[in-house]
């Protein structure tokens, strides 16, 4: 494994068509409406990592090298823009100040802008999967888009649970993150005829490979370089969300110790509180833990890219999976 | 025009299908989730005026009654909870408190509640949508819903402006509303099989028809009885959207006039103050001249419907242009 490997080497397969993707996004997204206009060149210019377009055209080329094709480009860029979407109503329900480093749209306009300009996008995505995607793919879609909103409903449903189990929160991340990353490389495989096997095969890598981020996302809002993350640090336990870390933290407690942490988190919007919570997490080896979960998970996502023959894409799939526990070191 | 005429008595030829369908969007949107649960039966249950369903109801019966289909059904359902879901998305936007003579969603709950539910209801309408309706009802759909937040946004940009026009106020009431309840009188038309002419004048009778519908309920928002009309009178000029009786009124005023009325409307959230600006719209004839433009669009529908032989949907289509004007009186 090497330590170094970035994510455009990652990418590397897959650089010319994703490069095109940012800007397909763009006229995906054109309006005359100005306000909306505004927002969305400025949400957009603070640069993802484009994980779900780069997961469709993975997935599409797992069988070996295709030719760049409009729609499959499109599908991929309707992927982030739905995305992106969740991620300014996510902003809006954690209140959350920065993302991609610069200040939210909720921030930045207000919640009003965020709850409509979320709406746009997520209409327009789906509007270009329906169009470009072949007729399965949006079904596909539209059960996912039903799953990642049913998961953030338990999420929010499930805030200051201090009873909430690791099975309980491995649910959840399924359904917010995982199923969506999943229906992108299935997507991509469906939209380049991968065969019904195949195409199970790249969904159960999309699932383990999703939750396995997730719990590395998780790990870095406690111990990520906030600028590096460009995420507020603290934001899950600012909203009351509990992550595995915390989950863990508490499931080792005794009774007296408990009440002890969930009087900190409850304070913990506070620098000098978040520290403490922090320090008591790494004593008791909650973030070793949570991360040996998540390499279990990488695992069973590795375990599944076995039914492919070797390929380029098979190979970035797999670093992938390095990368996503590597990032949290 | 009989003055007494209900709701009921209008949707008389589609009573029995009608009245199914609050029990059919319940079933769509049964989920496990108990606040998600929680919610949609709240919201649920106060009874709106199903105005959606029966417009598609009534578009599929245009030339005459027709057996009752499960498909119909659920898609007259699905457009309803779409409306719902932008409600529910609206009420956060304009800080609503009232809403069928319930407390909003944002307000019982709050809105980070409030975005997640909107996000469930919308995704499953199109869902809904997609596997009831024949494939062009669904493109349709999505230009609809493209539409109605492209409107919201442009209502949202033009919040405070002074200076909105007569004809961008029709372009935003047009997008917000009159293009979803076209939507639904020509998706029922497409439904049944209505030739492409028809469904032009279905679709063209919706627009006006919607734009009536808009233009009386602003004046409502002015001259309401709260608890008929079931949300907060002055919400408009709470949330500071101009509609078209604070237009015309700002027309008519001189300089100094105008400067005064801004200044009422600017601290008309206040109850004093929103009973002086009223007395200055009813003083300048600006309900009346906002109802005359209702009743001029009302005629522009009326005329759409002569291209149908007399039917009891067309009666009903007829009344509800009466009853949309009345209800102001």
């Amino acid at each position: 494994m090497n330590p170094t490997l970035t994510l455009e080497e990652i990418y590397a397969p897959v650089d010319a068509d994703l490069k095109r993707v940012p800007q397909i996004i763009l006229d995906i997204l054109a309006t005359p409406n100005e306000l909306a206009s505004d927002v969305i060149s400025y949400f957009f210019s603070g640069r993802g990592k484009l994980l779900r377009p780069a997961l469709t055209l993975l997935g599409a080329q797992i069988k070996g090298a295709i030719p760049s094709s409009e729609e499959l480009l499109r599908l991929a860029a309707s992927f982030e823009i739905f995305h992106a979407a969740t991620l300014i109503h996510d902003d809006i329900i954690d209140s959350a100040y920065l993302r991609r480093n610069l200040p939210t749209v909720n921030a930045k306009w207000n919640s009003q802008v965020a709850v409509l300009v979320g709406d746009y996008l997520h209409d327009k995505a789906m509007g270009t999967i329906f169009k470009n995607g072949i007729s399965d793919i949006f079904s596909l879609f539209l059960e996912t888009a039903g799953a990642v909103c049913d998961g953030e409903i338990h999420e929010l449903n499930e805030k200051g649970n201090f009873h909430l189990t690791e099975d309980e929160y491995i649910q959840i991340v399924d359904k917010k993150t995982a199923v969506l990353l999943s229906c992108c490389v299935e997507a991509g495989g469906r939209f380049q005829g991968v065969s019904k096997e195949g195409t199970k095969a790249l969904s159960r890598f999309g699932r383990s490979f999703g939750i396995a981020f997730q719990i590395a996302d998780d790990c870095l809002d406690f111990t990520g370089n906030e600028h590096e993350f460009g995420k507020t640090l603290g934001a899950d336990i600012a909203a009351g969300v509990l992550t595995l870390p915390l989950i863990r933290v508490l499931e080792v407690s005794g009774p007296k110790k408990r009440q002890e942490i969930i009087g900190i988190f409850k304070s913990a919007d506070n620098r000098e509180k978040f520290q403490e919570l922090l320090a008591l997490i790494k004593e008791n080896g909650a973030i070793a833990y949570s991360l040996e979960k998540a390499r279990v998970y990488s695992q069973k996502a590795q375990a599944e890219l076995e039914a492919f023959p070797d390929s380029q894409a098979r190979q970035s799939l797999l670093k992938l999976l390095d990368y996503v526990l590597e990032r949290n070191k």
